[in-house]
């Protein structure tokens, strides 16, 4: 079965070859600041619904399961996306210590073949660890958390400074595997059939 | 700083090296089947601490940091490790699917510079998909759960089939960041000292 990544996500498309899928990778032009959503969850559904419908759209030829993903960290109730230099980052991270947020993906599948698509939003809780100024320091000038969503992430440096989680752990890297088999199955597509 | 990890496992290997630790590898030889503990969590630290007590005896030169894990997954009380063939793998999933279980990873940890050493338990409660009988059987067809304790892994195939997790993810992949982070400041080593 034909998969496309509508994301330019490295972690998602290890996470999706580790559980088996070749996706082809297919960037998707989407402007996110255009979006004025507050809610977490809305916000990163209807991206994520943006930027499979934008792949989908364009593909020749044109059967394929498109996935769009968008994920954002909810940290009382505010959306937070990337952090916008170090300084942002390490102020974050100080807020964050000791706490919890909640990591948000929207996701959303588009069956081209049959022409119905689903969405939906998975969270995860994410325990942060106490950690002291020096690991933030530390931390901030390894440069990882300016790449990410929420400025962490558990599949790098990030792991040891979350204690742990209540959800699926994938979905804090960028993609729900079981949210995704769930889509599959309301599309009618049994999961092994996506194993290369 | 000189770690070493006591373990032949890919996956912890992984983990440590997306977390910044590049380990030398040296396997111990302990033989899991003269251990006769029923308690999973005391026969992981138990394991733990004989690899690493193992290895770190028989290093030259002699100071390191040795790191030695065990996991087991805990049902209903009773520790399982690899299962033995693919029927007793079929048979796990069929009892395992749309219930629970623990990931129990003993960890023990020897500075081998200062002669001390700390042994910990984590444990991360595992909630399994309602899998169906066809994609229990496909699983197995693929080999994975053969290999692994508890008949499952979350960083493979076996991803969409875990909906959720409480606690470390780490852990259930073989070893807690947030674990080995506690267990070193408990050897006042600051953890951003193990980063290559």
């Amino acid at each position: 079965m034909r998969v496309v990544l509508a994301s330019a996500s490295p972690a998602r498309l290890r996470t999706l070859r580790a559980a088996g899928i070749e996706p082809e990778v297919i960037v998707s032009h989407v402007e996110e600041a255009a979006f004025d959503i507050a809610d977490p969850s809305d916000l990163a559904v209807t991206l994520a619904r943006a930027k499979a419908q934008h792949v989908a759209a364009g593909l020749s030829p044109p059967e394929a399961l498109v996935i769009g993903c968008d994920s954002v960290l909810d940290l009382d109730g505010e959306a937070l996306g990337k952090p916008v230099d170090a300084a942002d980052a390490a102020a974050r991270w100080r807020r964050m210590r000791g706490r919890s947020g909640v990591l948000v993906t929207g996701h959303c599948v588009v069956d081209t073949a049959s022409g119905r698509q689903v969405g939906a939003a998975a969270r995860t809780t994410v325990h942060f660890a106490s950690v002291s100024d020096a690991e933030i320091d530390a931390y901030v000038a390894t440069g990882e958390p300016l790449q990410v969503a929420g400025a962490f992430t558990i599949d790098g440096l990030g792991g040891a400074f979350v204690t742990g989680l209540e959800g699926d752990h994938h979905n804090v890297v960028g993609l729900s595997l079981p949210l995704l088999r769930d889509l599959c199955a309301r599309l009618d597509i049994a999961w092994p059939r996506l194993w290369r």
